[in-house]
Parts: C-alpha cells; sequence; structure tokens
C-alpha cells in the first residue's frame, strides 16, 4: 500500500478532488456551452416542452454497500432518474447530482461510483451538466435529469407526454419486461444466494427509455408510470391518478423463470416479487386500442417483451382476478417509505 | 391537544401527505404544462439557453434546527439556489426538490418548510415544479433550480451568462451587499445574541437576481461568481477559474456596521466574517470597465449596494492589499467542507 497516495476525500481535499471529477467527466459533457464547474450549467436552445425529473438516493434506506458497489450505486442512481423520462416518453438530454458522502469515504470509492455513472451516461446520450457536493453522515445522491420529447408520425407532433392520468375505462394495460426480477434479486443477494440474473437485475435496473419513446410515438398510449415501488402499488397510483380501476390477470402476469425458481427454492409465492418486490423500473401502460404485438412492437427494435395483463374499468382501485375474472384476496405487502 | 390528527409523517402516511403537498403547491405551478404527481414535470418551450443549478443542505452540516425553523429553511433551500441562478445573470423559471426527512418528523415542522419553500418561489417567480420524498437519518434537501438568459440592448442578445472564467488583468473588483452579515449572524445565534439583522441576514439570505440579471445586461461584466464559502475562497476560485490573480483592497471592504458593533463585543476582527464567514450569497464581479455607480446602478432598481473592492492582475491566487498597496499577512480560516 502507497501511504503516500491520499486514500480519502478528507486527505485529498474537496477542491483537489472536483478538479479530478471535472477531468473524468468532462469528455461526455464537450458539447455543452456550460458543463461542471461554474456556479450553473448552460443547456443549448432546443425546441419543444422540457421533462425534468428528481430523485434521491439515501444509503441505509435505498441501498446498502453490503451487495452494492460503488460503481453499480452511480449507475443505479443515473438509470433510476432515466427511467421516469422513459415512463414520459422523453429522451435525455443532461443529469445533475448532488452528492453528499461521510469525509471518510475513499477516492476509489468515489471514482467508482462517477466511472458507474459516466458509463451509464454514455449507454444513453445523458451527460453529467454540474452538481455539487457536500459533506453528510452517509452516502446520499440526487439526480436530476432533463429530457425533450420526440416526434412521432410524418407531420412532426410532439409524441408523448405519457402522463398517469388519463387511463380511460376500456384501456388495456400492458407492463414491459419483467416486474418481480428487481426485488428477488435483492432477496438472494440478502440471503447470499447466487442468482446472477436477479441480483444485475437489481443492481443495475435498466431504463426503458427506448420502449418509452417507441409507446410514446404509437400514439394510443392513455398513461403510463415507471414501476418504482412495486406494480401493485404504481398500479394503484395510475389508478387514482386517472380515477379508474385497474383490473389485473393473475395469469397473465410475466414471471421470469429465474424469479420462479428463486421462489421455489424458498417456498416463497413468486407473485409476491412481481407485485411487491419494487425497483423494476418496467413501465406500466393503459393503451386505448389492444396492440398488435407483431406490428407495433417489431423485434428488430430491441424493445424489452410487453404483456398484456389487464383492463382498465370503471371505478376505483386495484384487483386482481383469477382465469374465470373473479376477484382474488391480495394482501398488500408493499415496502412503505414512512 | 388533538390526538385524532396524525402528528408525524408517519402517522399521516407518504401517499396522503404528498396530496397535501400537492395542494399547497399547486397554484403557483397552475401556469405549467405538468406540475407535481406524475414521473416527471413537463415545462414550457421558451427560447435561449437553459441555465440549471443543483444544491444539497444536510441538517447537521449545513443548518441545525436549534437556530434555524423549518420555514427558514423552505426559504433558504430555495435561495441558495437561486443565488447560483443570480450568478449566472440568469432568471427562474422553476425549482425541484428532493427531499429526505426521518419518519417521526412533524407535519407541522414539514408544512412549514412548504410555505418557506412557496413564499420564497413567488417572490422570484419560481414555483416548485416538481420532487422526490423519500426516508433519511436526517432531513437533507437538494433543490434544482432551472432558469434562462434575459435579453440585452434593443437588438436582444443574450445577457450573459456571467462565467467565472473570464475575468481578465486590469478589470475591476465589485461586490455586491455586504459579504460577512451572515457569518457573524451564525455567530450571534449560536452564542444566543440578538443581532436580528444579522441572524436573518444567515437565515434569510436574498439572492442577488435583479442585481445578477442588471449586471449581465450592463455587458461589460467579464466574470461573476456568487459567495457561498466566503470572499476569500470564492475570489480565489474565481482567480483560478480565469487565471488571474486578484488583489482586495481591505479598506474597501464593505463592513455592515452590526458586524462591526458584533466583532466590538466579542472582541474579534469583523474581516473574519468579511473574509471567511461564508453563506453570504452576494456577488462577486469583475468588469472591464469601472462603472460609474450613479448611472449604471440606478437606486430606482432597489438594487443591494455594490461596492469597488479591487483589481484583477496578471498572475494566480488573491492577495489582501493594505492603502498603500502593500500585501498583508492572511490566514484562511476558510471552512472545509472535508
Amino acid at each position: 500500500m502507497n501511504r503516500s497516495r491520499p486514500d480519502t476525500l478528507a486527505e485529498v481535499g474537496e477542491r483537489a478532488w472536483l478538479k479530478r471529477v471535472r477531468r473524468l467527466m468532462a469528455e461526455d459533457g464537450a458539447e455543452l456551452p456550460l458543463g461542471i464547474g461554474d456556479d450553473a450549467a448552460i443547456l443549448p436552445s432546443a425546441p419543444g416542452p422540457l421533462v425534468v425529473s428528481t430523485d434521491a438516493l439515501v444509503e441505509g434506506v435505498h441501498f446498502r454497500f453490503d451487495w452494492t458497489t460503488p460503481r453499480d450505486l452511480g449507475h443505479k442512481a443515473l438509470a433510476v432518474n432515466l427511467s421516469d423520462l422513459a415512463a414520459m416518453g422523453a429522451r435525455p438530454l443532461a443529469a445533475f447530482l448532488a452528492l453528499s458522502v461521510p469525509p471518510q469515504v475513499r477516492l476509489a470509492d468515489l471514482t467508482a461510483f462517477f466511472l458507474g455513472l459516466r458509463a451509464e451516461g454514455r449507454k444513453w446520450g445523458c451527460p453529467l451538466a454540474g452538481g455539487d457536493m457536500t459533506r453528510g453522515p452517509q452516502w446520499t445522491l440526487t439526480v436530476t435529469v432533463l429530457g425533450r420529447l420526440g416526434v412521432a408520425g410524418r407531420k412532426g407532433r410532439p409524441a408523448g407526454p405519457l402522463r398517469r392520468d388519463g387511463a380511460r375505462p376500456g384501456d388495456w394495460v400492458y407492463v414491459t419486461g419483467w416486474p418481480g426480477r428487481s426485488g428477488a434479486g435483492r432477496e438472494a443477494l440478502r440471503r447470499g444466494l447466487s442468482a446472477a440474473a436477479l441480483a444485475r437485475a437489481h443492481r443495475r435496473p435498466v431504463p426503458r427509455l427506448r420502449e418509452g419513446a417507441w409507446l410514446a410515438a404509437l400514439g394510443c398510449v392513455d398513461a403510463a408510470l415507471d414501476l418504482s415501488d412495486g406494480l401493485w402499488d404504481d398500479a394503484g397510483k395510475l389508478a387514482e391518478a386517472s380515477s379508474v380501476r385497474l383490473d389485473l390477470w393473475r395469469d397473465a402476469l410475466p414471471v421470469d423463470p429465474a424469479v420462479n425458481r428463486l421462489a421455489r427454492k424458498l417456498r416463497r409465492d413468486p407473485l409476491d416479487w412481481v407485485l411487491f418486490g419494487g425497483e423494476d423500473y418496467e413501465l406500466l401502460l393503459a393503451t386505448r386500442r389492444r396492440l398488435d404485438l407483431a406490428r407495433d412492437w417489431p423485434a428488430v427494435e430491441d424493445l424489452a417483451p410487453l404483456s398484456l395483463i389487464g383492463r382498465v374499468a370503471a371505478g376505483r382501485g386495484v384487483r386482481l382476478l383469477d382465469a374465470a375474472g373473479r376477484p382474488l384476496p391480495v394482501r398488500d405487502r408493499t415496502w412503505k417509505h414512512f
């Protein structure tokens, strides 16, 4: 171990560290009129409305370094915010980070975090344009992302935004990907079980930006949101915002085979994770026409699978129906923030 | 005490509380295409580059409830971010808040915080457009503000941005208002001394938005930043960004009479606060022509006082000069974040 190199933030000091961050991230923000380092960043003028979202992750509440590496965290901090843009059908422009860390934090961990953030940003064309770094008793990171809506059709009308309050009775309910993978992955990590794909879904969720933009361009999506608290709870939010009821079909819910395997091993009901696991970052949506997946969801676009899982009805709340259309009793196991 | 009314966030629950926030803030964001409550907010299309800044405040690090009320905090959280826009010469568009609080937080305190944020936003035309609320071991609040540059002259060229890297040897150095008031106010609060104006400067700093926009429109400002860490430290940042030296004239530094009174009482050097107190949120700037204050800084605009405090020279760093132009020894007492 080379003791002459500063090992912690307290040793190297804030200003020297910020210079390093600037060098690390500079290339990605090179197109911006003014990136990291001034009082504020300047983003170029662009047409159309702006889409903005902000989300915080708190150590010990949203993540633990026991099974999340600093690099994973960099990826995830940006990904969960990009997921909000995806849920509006927007494309990312730039990200901002407010980071609080204890002074004893190791520079290697900080660097790994920023490299994760940078890699995720490169994947989606979302450079870090500015931020703030302060001391705090634990890691707390707030990312704010800015995006723009795309255009749809030859007339160039704006695609989206996909709001959550537009669902109407009769709409078809779809979900992307595999809700439950992240929750099952968290459980596997907690128990030290090997389940690589599930663990990855938990540590490095993939924002459904391509899917969101595609859905917005389809022009038949009445409402959408991204799943952060779990399918059951978030379906309730969509229902409430739209003043409708969502009927979900139990047998139509997509369950990843790896989730099924873990459930069997732990003698759990896989639907516990699918409905209540949380942190899925899949998109839940209501469409006014039933999609023809072969035409509307082309494999060549490399989109996540899309599953028809229910229907919107007049009323309120969410119901889970069996194959005969009978409501099933549901005990809400959603994790409560407060 | 009416025990049937929920008193803490944990008792009322997150969703019910967020509804209340939405009601509280809805009117201010009524002009926005989509405000609080969806996955992301939508801001209207507007011409010109966007200015964005983000800042975090952590309980126990940046503020203590011993001498800051939740309402003060709401004001300050927004004000310190608006100060970054002011330092670019920008006008605010909208704000976003990520708030972490312990579950035991009293609803009365949360409400007071949001009322402070709302009042500050109304003062400057900056509605809260969205945010995120999570659990955390202490209050941590990150505000992100978006702004636009104004226009200058009859030709409508953009005014600003006032970057920090444009100062050149020969420039004149100015500062707005009274640096040191906030630091002295913090000291008075800590000691339980009565010094209302100083305490107010610490608890409710006023962002110099009018002054920043005015300076940007003048067209002769080469560099500017807002004072958050203290005049000495921030002058160093401006010097470093611009690759120049700043010579500050000790006898020209503006000292509020109340700061002088407190210094005499505590047998302190008032310049300790003026140079190192921090959290001033005044603007420090370098202009290529010496301003004619009667013409360039009209009283009718209700601008904070502007003081000529030094000159830019070739070199690096910051020097404090006496009346004869001799450098004075300075021991840097700036508070270090890490």
